[in-house]
């Protein structure tokens, strides 16, 4: 949940001045994201989502994100598309931070993921993954393998805290992770989203309807991408992994994009990282978050609870790939 | 801001059941209102604001804000109106709290009002008064003039911190008021907004188009809604009152329904009472709010010196009315 920064009606219609999209007739503050300060704008042309980037935003990866949804808009894959201003231009300033404005996707997210959303949702990745294959635009990512050793030195206590000899559990992941980890010049790359849970999935009715919230798209192995899919979406209650929605996830994508053969022996260690790398974010939140913030952290637990698992399975057929 | 409860897809489409307005095609939780958690509910057949009542709303009072909704907008004003279910309910449960769903209304609240927007703001709230006559509905004012010495109580030295000496200025204050008060069966009663500041205001373009947010309403005397509109709107800076603003907006609401001569004798009391009201009502969450709370709570200060301006003014004609 966001809304940091409040837009004021004078300031939004100079806003729009610059743009060619009517008046407006209604904004309203959501609570969608937690990194920016989102609305939903309606003018008399169309509704549309206006961000105004926060700090935890790099003002310097904006034009990736927006040359990132431009050119999947232009591709046909369903994500926001960024809407340019007079000058052609998809970036502005308001209220002294970056902004923008894009298009309205319409669609629910699943709370709990079915085993079809899981298929279809494999199956857009894969889509969004080809789609991108033609984008010229790099950004590296900055949550990869080898910052992780730093984001949990210094919360080993925090850590042991939250369940018994997890400090020693994580420190030994870490190791094995390092030991097991692909060499990326042997897996495909690409732009990958990195961020794509159900929150960030849209459905109408039974229909996959569209992909938001790009802020953590980057550069890098398009299976770690899955990985994180895999994490976010077929696992329930406390770090119970549903095989159905594993298999029916991972040949959704396999329908679209064939994994190659060092992509699926590199999956379960990607899976194992990318549950890794939550638990990091989320023990860093946790920690650092202080206690009069509006956003309220979510607990490391769940992906604790994740890595139980993984540090069980040692095959992708494991999560339930069937070739 | 709010949005404390969440509400998932699948509870939505069960409560959705109950009504006649289509499936559901996007759900955006809303930062409007700090007393429930509202969201914007998209379904094939149009849009909606879906509130669910939290602990800060009394459940038995909900039949009564629901009537008031239904009879202005069955009287043509510009409000939200209730949706009602199969069973012609306004009133729901929906994640174990009370829910309801009411149209939703275009319009931008203005931050800083103009001279216009308050004349029209004065005559909304006048049609207003004047469409709820024929209502047969009533609440008691929970915040009114006997409850304000025990809000203050025990709060002496906070107030004594925001301001010198502001702990015997408000202390004076409450005296005063008990003395000037109006005995209201001497004045037009009715229901009132009781909270009609700029942000439950609603205006397209120039034009003045709803007001939202009756939570507050209750019955009372109609002079002393005029004088919490008058404390939200007419004020600038650190409780500078613009006279211009003041006038507009006492002739709009004039020019609609005639101020009595009681009236107009008890206004300068009931604007220093209204401002007497809201500066507790801060006080007391300001002192109360924890910390942690998702709500951050309104600086009191802006209504102590509102209260200032006050203590100097003695007559209607201070606040800029012509006769």
């Amino acid at each position: 949940m966001a809304v940091y920064t409040d837009v004021d009606d004078s300031a939004l219609e100079a806003f729009l001045s610059h743009y060619n999209i009517g008046s407006p007739v209604a904004l309203k503050g959501i609570a969608e994201g937690v990194e920016n300060s989102n609305f939903l704008l309606e003018t008399t042309e169309g509704r549309f989502i206006l961000t105004l980037y926060e700090k935890r935003v790099n003002p310097a990866d904006l034009p990736f994100f927006m040359g990132v949804l431009d050119h999947l808009t232009k591709s046909g894959f369903p994500a926001p598309q960024p809407v340019k201003d007079r000058n052609g231009e998809s970036l502005q300033t308001l209220n002294n931070r970056p902004a923008a404005i894009v298009t309205f996707l319409m669609g629910m997210s699943p709370r709990k993921p079915n085993v079809s959303q899981c298929r279809q949702i494999g199956e857009a990745m894969a889509n969004m993954h080809l789609a991108l294959e033609t984008a010229e635009l790099s950004r590296p990512n900055s949550l990869s393998l080898d910052v992780w050793p730093a984001l949990f030195e210094g919360r080993e206590a925090v850590a042991a805290q939250l369940a018994p000899n997890l400090d020693q559990l994580i420190a030994g992941d870490l190791e094995r992770l390092q030991d097991q980890w692909p060499n990326p010049d042997d897996l495909p790359l690409g732009i990958i989203h990195a961020d794509l849970f159900p929150d960030n999935a849209f459905f109408l009715g039974a229909d996959f309807s569209g992909v938001i919230d790009f802020y953590f798209a980057c550069t890098d192995m398009l299976a770690y991408d899955v990985a994180i899919l895999l994490n976010a979406w077929c696992f329930e209650g406390r770090g119970e992994f549903n095989m159905t929605k594993g298999q029916a996830l991972l040949s959704g994508y396999n329908s679209v994009r064939s994994f190659t053969d060092t992509e699926l022996h590199a999956l379960p260690a990607l899976i194992h990282g990318a549950a890794m790398r939550f638990f990091l974010t989320r023990l860093v939140d946790w920690t650092d978050t202080p206690a009069g913030a509006l956003v309220k952290p979510k607990n490391p637990l769940e992906y604790a609870e994740k890595l139980g698992f993984h540090r069980l399975a040692h095959k992708v057929e494991d999560y339930g790939f069937r070739a």
